[in-house]
């Protein structure tokens, strides 16, 4: 069916293959009014593009972005905004051989299984590049949320074994390292760690975190469209994540009541919380203190070492992945939960528009 | 907005405040000519009825549901299944007091500065009633898959420090331990633990683990409908759950590759996994194996320590929360998941139907 | 699939048959604040009953509506309002023969295709009293529209051969005379007309006309979200309607550009139509004028006459069609049609509120 | 809000302005395995250029589309197909006079209304050239239908006062005729009579017809989600259509009842109807008989007599509108209901598929 939409009111549809003509994504629902330029979304692409580092696949991929539609003099119209970059450096030689098994850890098996044959060029639909999409549409979600004075930052938090402690928190350090982590003493660890696990021909998994701050109380819906749970939604669609926690997560599991539950007090005229176990949701509604996401990521499939596997005929084999893959997927992953995080958290608040009727009528008094 | 409606196929849409006339559920879009009737659903409805043991509430709830809809002769018409429960033993005194302030941990807070105003009566829309809704439909969605030899088991894992052990499996104790472990023994020191937290005026958080067995591969859809991400969104919409995890989950961010890759192999002529470290989902699809799920449940809110908050004038008070309340979510929440996790798989199953041209060519040749 | 939802952000649910437990519908998204009672729907309701004159059914239908849930202190929670009427005069009897055959004009054949049986008792969801869910939540859709200065009119324009005149438009008449005329002349002519037919056991056709008053300007969405297109979709969608009209509808197609646009002009500093040839919509958006649509109904398909048909076994048979029917369908579709344009309305107005992106920044400013 | 896009499994999302870079679709939900190039579309939308006849506007468009992804050796993937169409021929400079003031019959005013602004070149997002992306996808969605047996025919059945004589129907002459007329003679005639329009400076309305052969029956859902319904949706979704008919549509509100029923008889062992009043579908589902709807188009807005209406300064003004427009919309339009018929059948087909419990029970068994 069709899986490739997410959101109600700014609603977005991606497309494109990694090795097909171009990838790209179709906004519908973005508010007429907002500038726009192609800049604007380029920065958020240049952040997942790869070859920036030795921790990096040094495949080059260029992913300039063109606006095709729905903006008008600078600024969007309220029709549909048509994004498409086109593939430039895709070399489908590399994968050839793959047309005839299944890799381990990738979807091979599962596209086969649900379409009876699939295009094997890179992964096809199911490659990281499907996430180019994402990043265009998240990047017009973000300069709206910016408007409203909202900030969405996702970094890197672990690789393998390596952590970044938040009180050498720095924010430039996210954009400036390989591996997007805010503290620039455990990238240098980070990128040891991995080194080591490429002189292994292995690769590594690791953890990433999303703050938005700045939503209002109030965002989100009961029951099934609670924030938190289309933040999972949104999250664990990001290829190779694995697990998703809001606010202190799995945590929970282990704890008494009075350790977990956040006390409000009266704070310059304002409710706000003491502490912030909850990441900012309460009955799926936003509650005014930073929404907290943490996304688990699993290690790169692809992986230099021998790996058993069948192939189309129905043999057991041995395989042995060729071609240029990154060692670990989080720090390009960053910018693309980031992006999904905006993506929700900006349709919620839409949607949130009409909840109190006196609202509606005033708006309509105007 | 409409939050409280789920799936594409297979939708439901659930209705009712803890303390109004009744609660209940609209099923559109199930199939016609499945056998059903009141039984059906009463038994799941009756695992999430406090009152049973120790560790509940003894708040008593009859929870007697009546089919108005959809079913003529016995079995289902493919039109809406209505299906409603009275309340009956609500005792909307208890809450008068909870009117004028914010409970720490729960809703009260967000829906009032959503809505302007809240049902106050023991959570409203909010309360852990809602999923009564859930569990009536959830157990029209088992039937379905059971026809299809799919089997879903949800049980608890863990609560607080007390883990069920693996090895001594125990598929009857689910329904018969009060805590919903697998395991007898694990039971038994989870009860100590909860008398213990129960003195201390605390309650406890856990863990709980779902199993579907019998998916074929080939279900669940690219990007962004992707059988985990559902799932995730399935899940984390019940109350309470902060974390999500599919197959190894968050575990995965500490693995290397060459550790976490399930090996293909050619079993009986079938492809097979020889590890599940992915919980049966591959790029979104499933692959075959069994579906592997956890959710993380935080600590009953609602405990009997002072706790600081604010009212509604805006001053910080002390409050003592009352009334009768579960120490611990989880065993009355495992049929809740089993049941959000029957109606995502059902409803994917049914949206890959047309997934491949030949087959819909086939059908309409028939 | 699920065919019984009904709007994006204003989303109502019904089920029911017509000789089940009872009818009813889920609204969800209703904006929170709305002072509702039952008496507020049951007035809606009464004017779909049947056996208030000797042109309609002599069936006796009841129909007391019951609000089950989402209302609280007499006002709108924001959450899902459940209202539930239920069947108290069916008489499932006088329907057991129809069970072996199908009788023309009617679904029986197309269920039976689709579903591979069907409740047969009145037609089951089929039957005119599924459109009991339309009026209960389209009497909460005009209660809110009221509140913005919209009114909602409809009524019947043409009995067969005999047409209300415009000229003596008489809006009190609508509610007081049988046949829902804006014209009591007509309505005498009407009844007279509608005795010959019944004389002859047969039934008529009609004609009915809605006229929406108030809708500011900039209400609805491009290409397929266009406010004609879900009119026309909400209208075509009650049983029995065989074409819809916007503006000036068929007569269009005979027309020259000159008599057909309307001009703009100013008029005390706003800007008007000259004319409303449009009915009120320019590119499926309100241009602020009256928005006018017009149903065509076909002629009640019970009638007495004998008719052919094949029974269930492939037989050729004779049928003579008992039960209580309607000669004329029309004067009882008038308020559905009020409704369901109603509800698409009000939907299509909370959808807009994010058109533009200063309203959006606005509003989370305050 | 998201009005760009349509259907429920086949769901397909345009984009695109008359004057921007491109126009283009994305369709989500092909089945895979469809063998699918350029040149099957290409061909669909070679029936709605311009420039073919005396009749059309001169404006050349060239209208290359081009497949971006979802196609891999020739067949379709089952992941989102991208088709896009450079602007090429576009003069922005004709319409940059139009950006002062709202031309009567267009949607310049309602635009301005909603978004505050509006791409004043041509219409943007209302242009007539909006339909190139439905045409695109609807090429898609009628090689599907073949392949099930299935033809969706439209064709200009009159033209203001002109009609064409179903006696002499000749299928080639639609593709054939200036006018998409199945009629050579009609066909002559509405050509002198679009002359006398064009030479009075005016236009003309028109209606067009679409049959659907080959349909089984059961196919579209009760209530809301009816294949008429949807049907009516999807036409009068086309920009300038008034009007939207199902089977003898509004002439049945001057019918009696017996001579409106069809009546059901075996034939050859299969249930048939006698007569086809109904168009095909009997309470929104489909009864196998050929699926029949008309549209009535309103004659083009733009024309070159003296108008009056008022400009953004709110002046009342005159204006003679410059630039190259047909006389007649309708013989360009036909592709385009035909399409969206396509585009609503194979959808409720689709969705079909899960109507009865046996079939995905025996879908699964596979």
């Amino acid at each position: 069916m069709a899986g490739s939409t997410f959101g109600t009111i700014f609603r977005i549809t991606t497309w494109g293959e990694s090795h097909g003509a171009a990838l790209g994504v179709v906004i519908d629902g973005c508010p007429a009014g907002l500038p726009l330029c192609e800049e604007d979304i380029q920065k958020y692409l240049d952040r997942r593009k790869p070859g920036a580092s030795s921790i990096a696949t040094p495949r080059k991929e260029d992913d300039k972005v063109e606006i095709l539609s729905g903006v008008f003099e600078g600024k969007t119209t309220g029709t549909p905004i048509s994004l498409m970059v086109r593939n430039t450096s895709q070399n489908s030689g590399d994968y050839s051989e793959i047309a005839s098994y299944y890799r381990p850890g990738h979807a091979d098996y599962t596209y086969d299984q649900k379409y009876g044959f699939r295009d094997y060029r890179g992964g096809g639909r199911s490659s990281g590049r499907e996430t180019l999409g994402r990043v265009a549409a998240g990047a017009v979600a973000c300069k709206i949320l910016e408007q409203m004075g909202i900030t969405v930052c996702a970094y890197t938090k672990t690789i393998g074994a390596i952590q970044a402690d938040m009180k050498h928190f720095d924010r430039d350090a996210i954009l400036q390292t390989p591996t997007a982590m805010p503290d620039r003493k455990a990238d240098d660890d980070a990128i040891s760690y991995l080194e080591g696990a490429k002189k292994q021909s292995n690769s590594v998994g690791g953890c990433m975190e999303c703050i938005i701050e700045g939503v209002p109380s109030g965002v989100g819906d009961p029951v099934f469209e609670k924030l938190d749970a289309n933040l999972a939604k949104a999250i664990m669609s990001i290829g190779a994540v694995k697990a998703v926690e809001i606010g202190d997560g799995y945590k929970v599991s282990f704890r008494f009541g009075t350790d977990n539950n956040d006390c409000f007090q009266m704070e310059n005229g304002k409710v706000v919380k003491t502490t912030n176990h909850a990441g900012g949701i309460l009955g799926g509604i936003s509650d005014g203190s930073p929404i907290v996401i943490r996304a688990h990521v699993k290690p790169t499939p692809s992986i230099y070492t021998t790996q058993q596997t069948v192939n189309k005929s129905g043999e057991n084999i041995n395989i042995n992945i060729k071609g240029r893959h990154d060692p670990v997927i989080i720090p390009r992953a960053v910018v693309v939960m980031e992006c999904m995080a905006a993506l929700t958290i900006l349709d919620a608040m839409l949607v949130n528009m009409s909840a109190k009727l006196e609202h509606v009528v005033d708006f309509y008094k105007k």
